[in-house]
């Protein structure tokens, strides 16, 4: 049996053909549309220069439009989102209204001729197009479009996340986004890591990382119920009563009728009714029992074995304690997947939902874990270098100037490596000095922010793993040291964010963490399944959690976080 | 300034060079750690015998241990979880106590020397380790192990879902699962579309695909509330009117003093009494209006106001909505992540959380989403077939014998593609040629999965792409065809499980979509920010959603899709 409508033979062509960009010597369409993509001619080693000649669709948004020669032709600056760079087109009047073309946001596909832009014309660009066709035009009403010409501060566009893409700044952080993720992936499968999946939804708390938010269906119920109650109120006690009375009666007649040994039909009869006038009460009881309000137990809390999973659940702070189950059996895992935290923080450091990469690694300590984050941060910036310069001479021309400068450090720089033990010391010699900080040195604190960017940006003047941090500071699951005071926890810290990466070896040993559980006061029976890690078939292993975003921020050089993420959650937004 | 600690000279080594193990003719230590991975062994084209005589450490759980020659020796089975294959391992007893090594899920990192195994011996191993010396031991309580030699049910295995990584079926799985995660990043990439991460938690509800979860602190708030009101009653109305008549009395005193021209410093003090006991009054009557229960409105609703993010907010059920925002300025993207809905199946085929790859093309119509659609999948089954090979085998032998057939069948095999009236067509003719389906079958129905498995199991016998639906059972953003009756929807159907991807052309008419907007009775308000893509700058686009874990059934042959995810979420179980 044949298909009804084969594809033509041109696009079986195209699915099997590969897409490569920048050894061709015509412009390469993109595979699944019937345009070429813009940084497929700009992108070029030549600049598209070597494509001068060759007719070409593209598509893209128009940046700015400008009418020239008293109306005879328009130029448009041309951006479709595949690279910062716009393609220079230049619409004659006979080929098309201009008016409808150049205002900023309308969306054209125009096919023309690729060529090289007249000398002394100032132009950068190597070659523009002079459009013979206009395909297809979506235009845009000027006096309401939110995202005009003129620019926009980074924290109005954040009243427009439909819209905000469009912009050069958005779209260039989204592109060294993705290419950081991209990285992310690249590098772990190449060192055989595998890509697990950790629940959002969870009902374990990773150690009181943080507010948790809850996820629950009881709400909804709640509302429903309450809706039919106002309807249909649920019946009185009086209502109740007569329900027993009727089964009573029935009861009653039921055993007259053996009593009086009545036949088999009048006995199976009444016995029926009887028990239609239970099943009729036993509905009774349980409608007037119906409460409005979230469901109670009878000790007063509420109910939440009626709920979704029955019990109460929440949005995960950390994949790390599953992933472990991961790595204790695969042996070297990550997870790459959403977190969330409930904290009412309005800073410009802190979202409510974040991406974290958290990888595990079996058979291995604290230096592996060490080693492994290196190679990890190295390796993004090095393909950021590689990948996304023209991005990144965006972020470094519109926001902060040493952005390319500090991906080239790390990506050429031995991170510096020194105990907290040791990092205190500095910081109390530059307190000696006459060094201020606004938190108090000494050992045993939590290292702030402002200690842990002095002594990246100032003292080393370059990336720093800090490790063997007191254990009163840090989480029941790292490994404790043979000095009995420190723990086997690193953090990575890089200038312009500080702390970028959070680790440690995991404490293997079921005694040693089963008191460190009672050390710290919490609850041992939630930690049963990770204790089982330990019980059965331990493995020495590490890991650590990077925060995705603070990674954008460190590469980008913004300073909101806000503006990092497609759709930042904060307290009193969720847009979209 | 110098580190503290520089890491020695081996380690810088480790970190700089790269982990190619196939073309080496040493065995490769995994990057960070210090043992080699079996796979690195194992998965040569030699099958590893190419190592022999090289001294090795390998890392590990024992699958099968037994000793013999009346406890002069043992042989182990280790699994590191790096491929489906095991290391045969030989310990002598001079070497180490055998009895705590052969326990099934004993963990152990030992150092020896690969040789080639005696022939006739009947192992198909290239290689086996001879141990020399036992680094590490991670023991195991056989009598509570709760994943012993003997072969536990994948719904037994359910009941673990921290140690089920550790059996072979699961661990084959995660592997593949991963391999399909890759692929689908590097196709994207390679294809020039972007990765973006739309939200998780979201306040739009994408046309009603289905129940969703409700993110909230509400509860927490309100059971902190109902707590403290227990430790502190709220005041009552007499204290109200105690308050009430403080603030009256010193205001009669304020006054009193200003009629009789008292000092200012008089004044000032009564003043800032009255001042105080205003202040006290607020409170008291604050306090007053606490109730128990959630924060309610004046209408008698739930007061979302008060809720985290100032309005009602949800677990996402897809980010297309979000994700055509970025397509409509980035042009190519696509999103890869979880989504959930909140609904009581208890099939083997639902999940309340799963993962979905939502590509969104622009200036891409119908048929370039369906070669997009093909494209992909085939990838993903030529990847697996290169990468995982081994654990397919694992799957075919022990699951489903046709698994690898229909993965060769995938990758080699233009997909057939028909219309919906076609397709209708087609069980028109079966049924009047004596097939029985459950569901009735006429031009207007949604085809249920009996229908689309007998289209692409029975009838074409390959995967099949059925397009152009009735609009009647498709999505308000589906682009109207000019018949007025059909939508340019497709689904890609596959053997085993149906539909595996739905996509569709968007309705980038302004006019149209509103039409359908209206015609579905649904409200416009909530797509304001959708419909401004519309407003400015329209584009052509197109996309489409692969249900990721059918994907895994699709690749593995598993049957419930409990076991193709790490871990699983359904009514009633959200363990760990």
């Amino acid at each position: 049996m044949s298909d009804e409508a084969p594809p033509p033979a041109h696009q079986l062509a195209s699915v099997s053909s590969s897409n490569d960009e920048s050894s061709s010597s015509t412009a390469q369409k993109a595979r699944f549309s019937d345009r070429v993509r813009i940084r497929s001619i700009l992108g070029r080693p030549d600049g598209g220069a070597g494509l001068a000649g060759q007719k070409v669709r593209i598509s893209g948004w128009v940046k700015t439009g400008r009418e020239q020669g008293k109306g005879a032709f328009a130029f448009l600056e041309v951006n479709d989102g595949s690279c910062p760079a716009n393609l220079q087109v230049m619409v004659d009047a006979s080929v098309s209204d201009l008016s409808r073309l150049i205002a900023t946001g309308t969306c054209v596909t125009v096919d023309g001729c690729l060529k090289i832009p007249p000398e002394g014309k100032g132009t950068k660009q190597k070659v523009e197009l002079s459009v013979v066709e206009v395909v297809d035009v979506g235009t845009v009403d000027t006096a309401t479009y939110p995202i005009p010409k003129t620019k926009l501060t980074l924290e109005r566009l954040r009243e427009f996340p439909h819209l905000r893409s469009r912009t050069n700044s958005i779209s260039a952080i989204a592109r060294i986004r993705h290419a950081l993720a991209i990285a992310t992936h690249k590098f772990f499968d190449e060192e055989g890591f595998l890509y697990i999946q950790t629940p959002i939804i969870t009902t374990s708390d990773c150690e009181g990382a943080g507010e948790m938010f809850q996820v629950t269906t009881l709400i909804n119920h709640t509302e429903k119920l309450e809706r039919d109650l106002i309807e249909n109120p649920p019946p009185t006690e009086a209502d109740v009563e007569a329900a027993r009375a009727i089964v009573k009666a029935r009861g009653e007649a039921v055993a007259q009728l053996k009593a009086a040994k009545a036949s088999k039909e009048e006995i199976t009869a009444s016995v029926a009714e009887l028990n239609e006038a239970k099943v009729s009460l036993a509905r009774t009881e349980e409608r007037s029992r119906l409460k409005p309000g979230l469901p109670k137990a009878d000790d007063g809390k509420i109910d939440y074995s009626q709920d979704f999973f029955g019990r109460q659940a929440f949005l995960t702070v950390s994949g790390q304690l599953q992933v472990e189950t991961y790595a204790c059996g695969l042996s070297d895992v990550y997870t790459f997947g959403p977190t969330f935290r409930a904290e009412n923080s309005h800073t410009s450091r802190h979202l409510a939902e974040f991406w974290m990469v958290e990888p595990e690694l079996a058979f291995a300590d604290l230096e592996d874990d060490m080693n492994c984050a290196e190679a990890y941060v190295r390796y993004m910036c090095k393909w950021l270098l590689e990948k996304r310069y023209d991005d990144m001479e965006l972020m470094a021309k519109n926001f902060d100037k040493g952005c390319i400068d500090r991906l080239k450090l790390v990506a050429s720089t031995p991170f510096g490596r020194l105990t907290y033990t040791k990092a205190i010391e500095v910081l109390e010699e530059a307190v000696a000095k006459g060094k201020k900080f606004e938190n108090p040195v000494e050992w045993g604190i939590d290292l702030a922010s402002e200690h842990e960017r002095y002594l990246t940006e100032v003292v080393f003047q370059k990336p720093l793993i800090v490790y063997n941090y007191p254990k009163g500071i840090k989480a029941f699951y790292m490994r404790l040291n043979d000095d009995g005071k420190t723990v086997a926890a690193m953090d990575v810290l890089v200038p312009k964010v500080g702390e970028l990466i959070g680790g440690s070896q995991r404490e293997e040993r079921i005694d040693v963490i089963m008191e460190r559980i009672e050390e710290m006061g919490l609850p041992v029976e939630p930690y049963e399944w990770y204790l089982d890690l330990r019980r059965y078939g331990t493995a020495k292993h590490s890991g650590f959690g990077l925060g995705f975003e603070r990674m954008v921020l460190f590469a980008t050089g913004m300073d909101n976080i806000r503006d990092v993420i497609p759709f930042p959650r904060y307290p009193g937004r969720a847009d979209l």
